[in-house]
């Protein structure tokens, strides 16, 4: 058979892979995007990515692209994306297609190939509906329903960062807000600022998710006490998604979910404490990502060979 | 052809109607459900109600039965509802079929099959995903994805009246709690004890959300802050089902909507201001349900046809 190829577009970084008939990696490449240089210079870089990968002599029998949104997935286009400042109606399908002789390419949001690849191979198999959640920046999100990928009537869902939760202040906030690494950043620079009390954060230069999470671990009060916070804010993201889609499994993947009980250990007492019933829990419902960073590839490759088989 | 029965059973009332081929009805019949006598008396007289709008001598075709959740639909019971306190395992489409000879009977959640029946013959025609919501005492929902029911891994999706909000005083409530008719009801007498804003409220006995209602509709200042408050509120979750589901039409019911404008209004404005993009709002997504106070005898009706054709 023919290997499949697979890239994962970011607005940080890209990774291109060949894949074989079981998903497996056979090669793989990396490089920052660079997406200040405009469309056409990434373009001409991801096809030169995509044929490092790949061997001049075996044409691969799809290529799978995942993009951050929106997109227009019909037409194979990037319509813009918060990422891509500038960027508006890229033909990003069309441009690996015809740099690969015309073999079929099929561009999806990324976060929904992450759902499709954890439905498929990784923690969520035959779980349906599942949700897949990647926390790290911000909170990205995919639903499988009925074995698919669930995009609704535009293709513009599921945004479940974007969902709206009011402060006790009154502002009002995406869930991306308050849950992600952004938000513990966010979070120990304001408790800083505002308390006296001691922690290790105050002698970082850069208060970002990454160190916030490393204090955490390392058992810091401070960067536990947003933790905590996050975590809750979570347990009413995912209280939502389980009163509105019921499914049999999310699936929690990215950087912020290194924290592992310290960060779900709140989401888990928000859910006892307002879930309306117990058959909006099943049994393993909250289930950490198993396929890691290259989750996107995978799924990119097996929404391109399912597509192509439609 | 042989006619459809269906049955509408709710906490306080109960209504049964005897549909032809085109779901329309041929004859009606409703009555106090009285659910504190206990499943057994209240299921007699349901089956009575049955009896009297069918003929004798002519069998229908099929049963649908609209029941508030959470139900076993494959079972055919009643698990348990907050409406219905101390029912739990009530049989009730057995009870329904043995009294017609046999004749297969179906029991679905009331909501969702308001949400197929203006997605087959309402507001909702070829709108899919379809997002049915209706606002009275609390706020139920439905959802329609791929033509059928959506109802989730256990059966219990959707609902949307239990999202969770916070407060401006930090507080967590549910989405039934600020934007129905109970919250208008709650709004108007919090504001009547802590503030002396004139109102022609102060002068009536029962403050409930049909006063304030009425209130707004002849223009009461008080009132309207009332129902410009919920329509905001309504508003948050309509942009939370947006960024979840990308409807292609969220059908709005229940007595609430009578309000129209006053209350759909500041929902609108809060969605312009929140809304991720355009493509998540697209042309009249927000339409007022068609069907009445009927429609989940129709959907009961056409969800008990499609259920036996399976």
């Amino acid at each position: 058979m023919s290997p499949y190829l697979a890239l994962d577009f970011g607005g940080t970084r890209s990774r291109a892979a060949l894949l074989d008939d079981d998903m497996r990696l056979i090669r793989r490449a990396e490089m920052r995007s660079r997406v200040s240089d405009g469309p056409d210079a990434v373009l001409h870089r991801l096809v030169k990515l995509a044929k490092s990968v790949t061997d001049a002599a075996v044409a691969p029998a799809t290529i799978g692209i995942a993009a951050p949104g929106p997109l227009d997935t019909k037409a194979g286009l990037i319509i813009k994306a918060e990422t891509l400042p500038g960027w508006s109606q890229v033909p990003i399908a069309a441009a690996l297609s015809d740099a690969f002789a015309g073999v079929p390419a099929f561009v999806e949001n990324d976060a929904n190939l992450g759902a499709l690849a954890e439905y498929h191979l990784g923690a969520g198999q035959g779980a349906d509906p599942l949700i897949y959640l990647t926390i790290s920046t911000g909170i990205g999100g995919g639903a499988i329903i009925g074995g698919e990928i669930f995009s609704g009537a535009g293709g513009h869902a599921i945004e479940p960062g974007h969902m709206r939760l009011t402060l006790p202040d009154g502002s009002i906030r995406r869930l991306e807000e308050l849950a992600s690494g952004t938000a513990l950043g966010n979070s120990a620079r304001h408790r800083l600022t505002r308390g006296a009390k001691p922690s290790i954060l105050r002698e970082m230069d850069r208060i970002d998710g990454q160190a916030v999470g490393e204090a955490a671990l390392a058992g810091d009060a401070l960067a536990l006490d947003c933790v905590r916070e996050a975590g809750t804010w979570l347990g009413m993201g995912l209280v939502n998604l389980m009163h509105l889609f019921n499914p049999a499994a999310i699936i929690l993947g990215g950087s912020v979910m290194k924290l592992g009980d310290l960060f779900l250990g709140p989401a888990r007492k928000f859910i006892a404490e307002h879930i309306l019933y117990e058959g909006f829990v099943p049994d393993n419902v909250l289930r950490p990502a198993k396929l890691g960073d290259d989750v996107c590839l995978v799924g990119a490759a097996l929404h391109a060979r399912h597509s192509l088989a439609l």
